[in-house]
């Protein structure tokens, strides 16, 4: 039972449960995945994630960037380019997500 | 990109989110991690999870038995015997989610 009293002083807090909700968020799922081959410019990730409006993925951004799983990087050129790509945590994070929205999607197909 | 647009179709389906959030939840988390060693009854989940109310166990057990992870079993004595158990798809939810809220934790913590 160690484990589950660990994870029950964990999930008891809010900065844990906070990174679980984002990185299984409904958008957080999907630009984490849609990163985890490449870097993308922000065109490319509205692109890639079908049906997100530009509010929420500056919102998913924002809030994956504020926790240390995105890193956004800004050049100075005109026009304006933006890359987003996955920090180490980003990458680890996408690791241990994918199989687990995966088993959902099985089950909920099977 | 194939992974992420099959997963994009996923997270679109409302049951695959629904299945994802409920095990991810904070008491859903909880209860499947108590659960993953042995059988308990409803008291001892109750002594075992630190915190929870009353009505968000019986909700979160309600929820994932009609996921088809929990199994309820009431034995037909007197006093009442209701014992819950993990199905084999809950083992294999509590074995791909333990990773990512302990991966959260460290997180948080480091």
């Amino acid at each position: 039972m160690t484990a589950a009293r660990d994870l029950q002083l964990d999930t008891a807090c809010p900065d844990t449960r906070a990174l679980v909700e984002h990185v299984t968020s409904k958008w957080g799922v999907l630009v984490l995945l849609a990163l985890r081959d490449r870097t993308m410019r922000w065109s490319e990730l509205k692109r890639e994630i079908a049906g997100v409006s530009e509010k929420m993925l500056i919102q998913s951004l924002q809030t994956l960037e504020a926790d240390g799983l995105v890193l956004r990087t800004a050049r100075p050129v005109v026009p304006p380019h933006v890359d987003y790509s996955l920090t180490d945590a980003g990458h680890e994070a996408v690791d241990l997500l994918a199989p687990l929205v995966f088993w959902a999607q099985q089950q909920v197909q099977g």
